[in-house]
């Protein structure tokens, strides 16, 4: 882990291991605006244009919380977490809105993970790969990737299904972060499936990822990194055992449930092997405590920001 | 199956077997458009506005080129199915794209399939339903949703993971559409493992399946069904033991390698309990034996109509 400032700008372990030693900060802001929470409520308005006019004036509320929020936070986080599902429900302009979110994400020096959880088979996912990482194609269709830094996949439809992510990204210099043990209650239902072998299905997954990544020259990190919720850290320590090069992204902490202080054996080999996310904790913090969302969201994330600093150094 | 007449207007399974016998088919165009491979090739323009006039022109090629496929083969089918992926990848405009092309699909009377795959944590996934099932949320912005008849999920998250597209499908009479077993070659890495019952996941999927649908009353069929991969017929007969009520989508056909006359299984609850879906063996038909794309993919929609409708009959 030393040497982090001349990393190679290609690998993504690198990159990450840089931005994390450079903001000392794990934190990422997760932005899943849901539009009965916005920090300025959407104004009832005249409603002369009917819905498209609704739709885009929610649409331009959802940018202006999300850039509000990232301007709150960026100084805390090292990345932004788009969760694609909550710009995608405001329709066609949705997606507009999402360029725009990580473009403003990008200019407040945050790296950005598209939470969209994909998984196809190849020729598909050889389209998510175009439409989320890539920025160059399709052909004729200059910048119409959201060029993301990582990407959230799903490995249920196994590894030629991930080769189109995987081929991309390194490409880009960018991460994949594989579903492996999610932060919801129902995570059990399949995840901790017992196998002939008497171990959960989810190991078998972070055997998937641990095979699939390449080591960065300087961080040690791998390119394939894994999700695993915040809400059971009880696996974590097999998950670093099994993933000795992976870096962790573990969302769940605050509003689902999971505790900061319990993340260490995450952080073992070094202070970029992980990183924690938080949305409502953060966007929703002033309902809390009261004040100006602003600063509650920038108190939140400071106080996270630390907590996970101090466990990993 | 009696009484196809007066369906229930609510009920998935209800509507879909009423649709399917009016039709006389079970098969499925799958609109995956490929830059690449648009019947008519994007002109290569001026290029005075730059990426973002490229994009937008981009947009309208794909666009008049599902339209054309559809047109083409709408008599032959009875919905249509929109890989999700290969709108995503012409960036925001490809979002337009996609309600243009499902309305488009809507007006030819097929019903509308969004292959999306999607599978989130439990407030993830209710964004998700939002944007591809429902039609009036979120709030302020009625018409914001796809308003799917159906769509695609993946059950890897569990079953609370399942449940907010469940509730928003049941209260729009649409329906759900599980991966159980897929029709790429990795599709064995994960969903054909050994549970500690001898078992293989993907059976303990179609169980999930099987126990999440309800039957509609005139149909028989439930409204969750499955995804089997037509390239894997081996598993159709057991599958349907283990989902006697589900309607099983059956993409795979054609290029990918699966052959109609091995389906006759999936049929066994009656002539709507299947749907065949076939993309680039459409779409490409004229690649094979020349002539116009639109003869050429008529043709060949005919052909796989007629095979699948005598494999039920």
């Amino acid at each position: 882990m030393s040497d982090l400032a001349a990393p190679s700008p290609r690998h993504f372990g690198d990159r990450l291991a840089a931005r994390v030693a450079e903001r000392e900060s794990q934190l990422v802001v997760g932005l899943d605006p849901d539009p009965e929470r916005l920090w300025r409520a959407l104004e009832p308005g005249p409603d002369a244009g009917g819905a498209s006019s609704r739709a885009d004036a929610l649409a331009q509320s959802v940018l202006d919380h999300c850039r509000a929020l990232i301007d709150a936070v960026a100084s805390q986080c090292v990345a932004a977490k788009l969760q694609l599902a909550c710009f995608e429900r405001l329709g066609p302009a949705g997606w507009r809105v999402l360029f725009d979110v990580a473009a403003h994400a990008r200019s407040a020096s945050l790296l950005v993970i598209a939470d969209g959880k994909r998984g196809d088979v190849p020729v598909s996912a050889h389209a998510y790969a175009q439409a989320l990482v890539g920025q160059d194609e399709p052909p004729g269709a200059a910048g119409a990737g959201l060029g993301a830094d990582a990407t959230t996949v799903s490995p249920l439809l196994g590894g030629d299904a991930l080769e189109p992510f995987l081929d991309r990204a390194r490409r880009a210099g960018a991460g994949l972060f594989v579903l492996v043990r999610t932060s919801n209650a129902g995570a059990a239902d399949v995840q901790d499936l017992e196998l002939s072998d008497g171990r959960p299905l989810w190991e078998r997954l972070a055997e998937m990822v641990a095979g699939a990544g390449e080591r960065g020259a300087r961080s040690g990190l791998a390119d394939v990194g894994a999700v695993l919720g915040a809400t059971a850290p009880e696996h974590l320590a097999r998950a670093r055992e099994l993933m000795p090069e992976a870096i962790f992204l573990l969302p769940g902490v605050g509003t689902q449930g999971g505790d900061v202080e319990e993340l260490g054996p995450a952080f073992g080999p070094g202070p970029a092997a992980a990183l924690i996310t938080a949305s409502r904790s953060i966007a929703d913090a002033h309902l809390e405590g009261g004040g100006p969302p602003e600063r509650a969201a920038a108190a939140e994330a400071q106080r996270l920001r630390s907590l996970a600093w101090s466990l990993s150094g």
